[in-house]
């Protein structure tokens, strides 16, 4: 008995989701849902249907987890509380700031209606997220740092195509080695912004444009680029087409803390992700939490869930018997 | 309400275990519990009573959660089950292979007695085994490696105190750089023990001992170093009170996986620890399970559990609305 699971949203991450499943033999996909006329959306899976959005509460009975691959922005607010009131759903909402805000409406709905909804499943938030709690709850007395990337942000790189006469642009997001090194010395330094992470742009201008307006333009930016050191390279779209078409991204969660009747021992706790393909491993993690989300529903849980409430057994395709046996 | 702690055994876990109790302004250590002459035993904490482990049941009411703080060989097998009939339990055993048999005896004490009791809590088995799960639930097509090291194993400095003619010892469990290397490539190598970790010995020889014999003893003793490389270094007692006294240790858990529809992009996890002190930092993961163990008790589960079991928020002073706004 497979686990049905439903894809709403066929973008980057719905893909993802969809070359997850096939990863893992005790999930199905039984339907792609699209806001797109069906008959335009070309999915990989054979045999499995794409319905436009309006269908969906007609899967009601065939689908077990529905994972929302909208963005947070506009998307998720709406559909996750939306959605729960029918599914068990699974989100990736990454606004950090409006979390609570969103946990409190998904939580309304699925618990009325009897769900399971895992709001903000991914790496960030998600397994960083993770990471940052196991460690400051073993370390109390300590400090810790998120560095990201190397890794492309798409936010970046479109804030620098909407800029006169650039015809296209990559972003890198690259954590600042020595903060790296300082912050694993167990020295807990303060670190500004400028200090934690360099921004590296490869732009294609359009002909004649003036290269060092566009490039004054970046690095001054507010937000986006002037509270960091950024470097600009001008390049060609073949070279940028050639190059830069990957979605890497990755980066650190590290925390440092004293033990000791007199906090004498220093220990670095580190975790990272070196990941071609954020999207891709964005699904893969949200694909084990639809299986964990199914399993709590089975047990008559309901309500809205982070990773954090997820005890770490529900993810995986394996038994408890073999976990221990195996893992532990 | 603080929770209240009871120490069963004071060596250097349960030191370690009343360090990391003060460091979490919510558990409070009520007593201490030995099999030596509680007269004979100095704690740290003012206030605080030692007292003779046949004293234990009267403090049924007292404490909330017993750590257990024995030996995996021959203390916890018979004390886990024994206690878990009393009070809510956690141990360290770390006897990876006799896990399964473990967990279902101490399971059946607990269950009768309603009680949580959770085994081999610390970071391996514990941080390092959550890592694996996770990291394999997340990327199923793949292949995870446990180094450890840099750190003090102290069986195999006790295998070298046992030669004729050594007077003191201490083994460092090493990674070889060039396999962490090649597991980070995320090339998926096939690794030989020897491959995987060398082993270096700083060894204190009685006047007169025939050095070359101990070292050729050293490095062909069956399964502790005769399959790895290993270097043998004599020193001298002030040597190795100087520099060697600590207990450092930590380890790396690494994943290397695929994803996309035909595996075309690869994915590395990777977790890592570098301790000060072995014993504080598997304590400061016991005092965090031991709060998860009274809240879970509390919520009426019952039964014995792993780190697998247990959702991470239960393991931090923070209350799930502080952790969604604050680590998520």
């Amino acid at each position: 008995m497979s686990i049905k699971i439903g894809i709403m949203g066929y973008g980057n991450l719905g893909r993802g989701i969809e070359c997850a499943i096939k990863q893992n033999p005790d999930l199905e996909l039984v339907a792609v849902f699209s806001r797109r006329d069906p008959k335009t959306v070309k999915i990989l899976t054979e045999g499995v249907g794409v319905y436009h959005v309006d269908e969906v509460l007609n899967f009601k009975e065939r689908i077990d987890v529905l994972v929302l691959c909208g963005g947070s922005a506009t998307d998720l607010p709406t559909q996750t509380p939306e959605y729960a009131k029918y599914f068990n759903v699974v989100d990736s909402f990454d606004t950090h700031a409006k979390i609570p805000e969103h946990f409190e409406n998904v939580d309304k709905t699925a618990k009325e209606s009897g769900h399971i909804a895992v709001i903000s499943s991914g790496w960030d938030p998600g397994m960083f997220s993770l990471n940052r709690l196991y460690a400051s709850a073993v370390l109390p007395d300590g400090k810790d740092y998120t560095f990201w990337g190397k890794g492309v942000s798409q936010g970046h790189s479109d804030a620098i195509r909407r800029i006169d006469g650039v015809k296209d642009a990559r972003q890198y997001t690259i954590p600042v080695d020595a903060a790296l090194k300082a912050v694993r010395s167990g020295s807990n330094p303060e670190l500004s912004t400028r200090e934690k992470h360099e921004r590296e742009c490869f732009v294609v201008a359009d002909d004649g444009a003036d290269k060092a307006k566009i490039e004054q333009e970046i690095k001054t930016m507010p937000n986006y680029f002037a509270d960091y050191n950024t470097t600009v390279h001008f390049i060609t779209q073949e070279e940028l087409d050639r190059d830069h078409k990957g979605i890497p991204h990755g980066g650190f969660v590290i925390r440092a803390g004293k033990t000791g009747w007199n906090r004498e021992n220093s220990h670095i706790i580190e975790y990272s992700l070196k990941l071609d393909s954020n999207p891709e491993f964005t699904s893969s993690v949200i694909v084990a939490v639809a299986r964990a989300a199914y399993r709590m529903h089975k047990e008559g849980m309901a309500g809205c869930k982070t990773m954090f409430d997820i005890a770490p057994s529900y993810l995986s395709a394996l038994s408890p018997e073999e976990l221990r046996a195996n893992l532990l």
